[in-house]
């Protein structure tokens, strides 16, 4: 019960994933791929703006791998604004040179299990602060989409609340461990997309990323009740480093 | 046995999602754009005809994230009229620059749990206005199937008929909680598709859709027997919105 | 055992689901559309002649939703004919505006459960009807796999012969039911395809399929031991329809 | 560990899928066409020679449904082999109106529970026969990968030695029914593909396919430890039912 | 705990698999394809400069089956060089003739099983040629990612260290019989990618990965805790081999 009335959200969140087609990309004259990235920068320009703003934030990132060249992570108010950002995207001519491979509709969340009796957690500027995050320009990004297991035994919406407060209050302490290394954002997603939560992890060092997640797998939180999609893991991008990975 | 005799259906009930080709939609002249709005408003036009001769109605939202651009949620009469409705669409010009990504068929439904005894269902005005709704116009919609589990001592199926109406009491109370602020369609669709229900909701606030889908999961109906789909998600279109949203 | 030796079985059987290229339909031109259309009223006139002369059968019906927009289901005395019509169709103008998206192969099969001690069951005109059927045109058809379910303690295959038929005969009870609402092919798809059964349905109210699906759900057979493929359901066609659907 | 040892292997196998693009293949000139198939049979011929050699064998069959036009199933004796088998064929011009649907990696397999002790295996002509077959004529194949199961109670790798051989003794039985009617090859795949093994089956009567692994089901070892996959049946080609099947 | 904190990293890893689009292939003209090659063979000279610097290794096989016709297994410092690889390859004139169809990121990584107490491992050159390896030129590879199970009473994560050590031991007992038979290159994903693991085996004889891998699966910790992916199998490429693929 009391978990539930504590949850919090914040900004809406969209994850885009898009692959380049390198072929179509190399097929335009000069003067388009000019134009083609006058019009991302130019995107990028704005995404900026309403961050400075404060009235949304957007993370760039390369994609490792074949599931993604790059990814943007935005956060908005509302959903509506989410669905202009990818409209207006499409109908860029640095869209016709992308695929979509993945995207994930989430609110960042935060769960109750710290809130303090007798204070309103949104006038706290703190919660605020994390609810509405301007996202870090961390050197590497870690997506990946989770469950809580409801299997025979192993049912987490079948356990009482003071269980779930204990398997969630071991398994923050793990985090704790890793404050200053990594910063993660939550995101909940339960009645918007396929999974319960996404996860984004920020770190500078991304073996960050493997020692956290494994180390959290031995925790019985994870290990009895967590399911894991797929996890993509990328490298910082900027208007430079675009360029430079766009150059022929 | 009783709750089998008491279940009542309506309208059939087509969702259809499809991706805009967007790289198409830019490559047809402006002319033929035009002639595409046409098109594809003069079938909203129709809808909205159908629906103000109360032969059916239709709901038409965009949808965020990868899976879809846009989705028609189609209420008839028959099968036959779905088909049409399908096809009629497939033959637009408009149609071409889109892609069909989903769909899902199956008809309104009301569990007999809540029947009066001694009275014709179908002669209460209120309930045939549930089996054949016309669809609100609320700023967003979630839809997602789902089936009831049939796993070792998770088997819904094998319950006395006492014990799921049971579970779908308390299942109830948690969604009249969301009277006012949820509209919530329930179309079956066993021996129709792949799940076994279909559940559409309207919300003006889309963190509705989060909340009472997180609430319900800790209730043992889903907790144990609940077993979920895709969750897509959207905005409502209109005529203007879907002007805003192909303007080049 | 017993029902191992009892099993009957006849014709073996193709579903053939495809969907229509529609921009492709419509870059035909006019003489190419009419050759199109020729060609494949002439394939529905041979199938037709086939039917007369009991050398196998055919159901041609549409699909509703996005898995399919027409299925063949063909009926013939050997896998050779039943490949010789696949590609026939694919030869066929009308085949190159088609996209093939499911397709199923079995044979016709009776279970022993109801063969009468002492009676050469080939030799019987009412169980050879069953068995090499001429398909009905029933306004409406629905279409899905099953397998058996072999979990656990949910093992159909590690029941007894006794067991099993008590199981089927409570099962049977149910059809029996829907005698002259629902007409029912079993075919056997072991060592066919990628299920164990096929099973499809002809109404001429498509709510039966959901009633009878739904009723037998309840069931322990199905509860416990069903496993269900994607469900295909949609509309009769014939030559009418056809051009109806077709035309531009 | 006795099975362990015991277990013999042969040649290399490849099971290689194909559905023809029939548009595609009605584009081509019929000077195309024709170096195509010219192309095509001198491949057949080549692996004739192959075959006669006794450097090889190879299969060739239809597939009846969408999985696939035609299968090629190759035994040789190393993987570069079977490698330059694909690279030839891919870089003939028939290769370009077809497309890749599946592909199966594996190794002709011997388990050893029928060898005799005291006696070196790899003399004997019998058992180098089954490791290096000439692949039968048989009018029908059927081909499927399939696991050992390894659940809770029903894991296969944790059993004895003793009881994995009397639970294969009573599955060989079956087998051994079906002498005459149906030739089978196991071939083992672990560490070369996605399952354990695969299982091709070659039979006069398609019908033998669904009776055997039908009655196999039944059987323990299926019954709880069978994990199957896709399957593929087809019928016997050769150049005149090859060139029957292309000719336009 | 321990086995965490004695877990040691290495080089990040992508494993890059590409099909050959031969139609693409064959429709370049004789300067193209020379241009082509050139430019590859130069990528294939600067990673072994890579490593000839000892700042990376690069593995080049061909795939058997339609999974891949060639791999690239690319080991280096940072995913940022990873990624510029990928990138690097993807504007080259050969990657528009070829197809992305899976790919892997880990990081080298050796279990603490075997640490010796009051060393230092990365001072010990032994244990920094197996974190930063350069890779083998054997005759063929095998490649698959692997998780440990998490299902009821075979939950890998509830085990005691001391349980999993003991695993462990048995199961790298297995292995050691095969020392110089196969090379094994195990690589950490939690956090990177889909699965826990990738395993990659070299090997002059390809029936090694068959036998290690069977093996192993009758070990506990494989039959009860193993869960695997899809495995990939192929043969050592290196310039003059892949003048003899791509020659017309």
């Amino acid at each position: 019960m009391s978990d539930l009335v504590n949850t919090l959200e914040g900004w809406y969140v969209l994850h885009d994933f898009r692959a380049i087609d390198w072929t179509a990309w190399k097929s335009l004259t000069n003067q388009e791929r000019n134009r083609a990235e006058d019009e991302l920068y130019s995107l990028l320009a704005q995404y900026q703006s309403t961050e400075d703003q404060k009235l949304g934030s957007t993370a760039f990132y390369s994609i490792v791998g074949q599931k993604a060249d790059f990814m943007f992570m935005h956060l908005r108010e509302t959903l509506e604004e989410l669905n202009e950002l990818e409209t207006q995207f499409n109908k860029s001519l640095f869209a016709q040179v992308t695929v979509p491979t993945y995207s994930y509709v989430s609110i960042v969340e935060l769960g109750g299990y710290m809130a303090k009796p007798g204070v309103d957690p949104m006038q706290d500027p703190e919660i605020l602060a994390r609810l509405k995050p301007i996202l870090p320009k961390a050197k590497h990004v870690c997506f990946y989409p989770m469950d809580k297991r409801r299997e025979g035994n192993d049912n987490w919406y079948m356990l009482s609340a003071e269980e779930r407060r204990n398997f969630m209050r071991a398994h923050g302490m793990i985090g704790r461990n890793y404050a200053g290394k990594i910063k993660q954002i939550i995101s909940g997603s339960i009645g918007l997309d396929d999974w319960e939560w996404g996860v984004t992890l920020f770190a500078d060092d991304a073996l960050q990323f493997k020692k956290i997640v494994h180390e959290m797998r031995f925790d019985e939180t994870s290990a009895r009740f967590g399911e894991f999609g797929d996890f993509y893991v990328g490298n910082l991008l900027d208007r430079s480093k675009m360029e430079a990975m766009l150059k022929l």
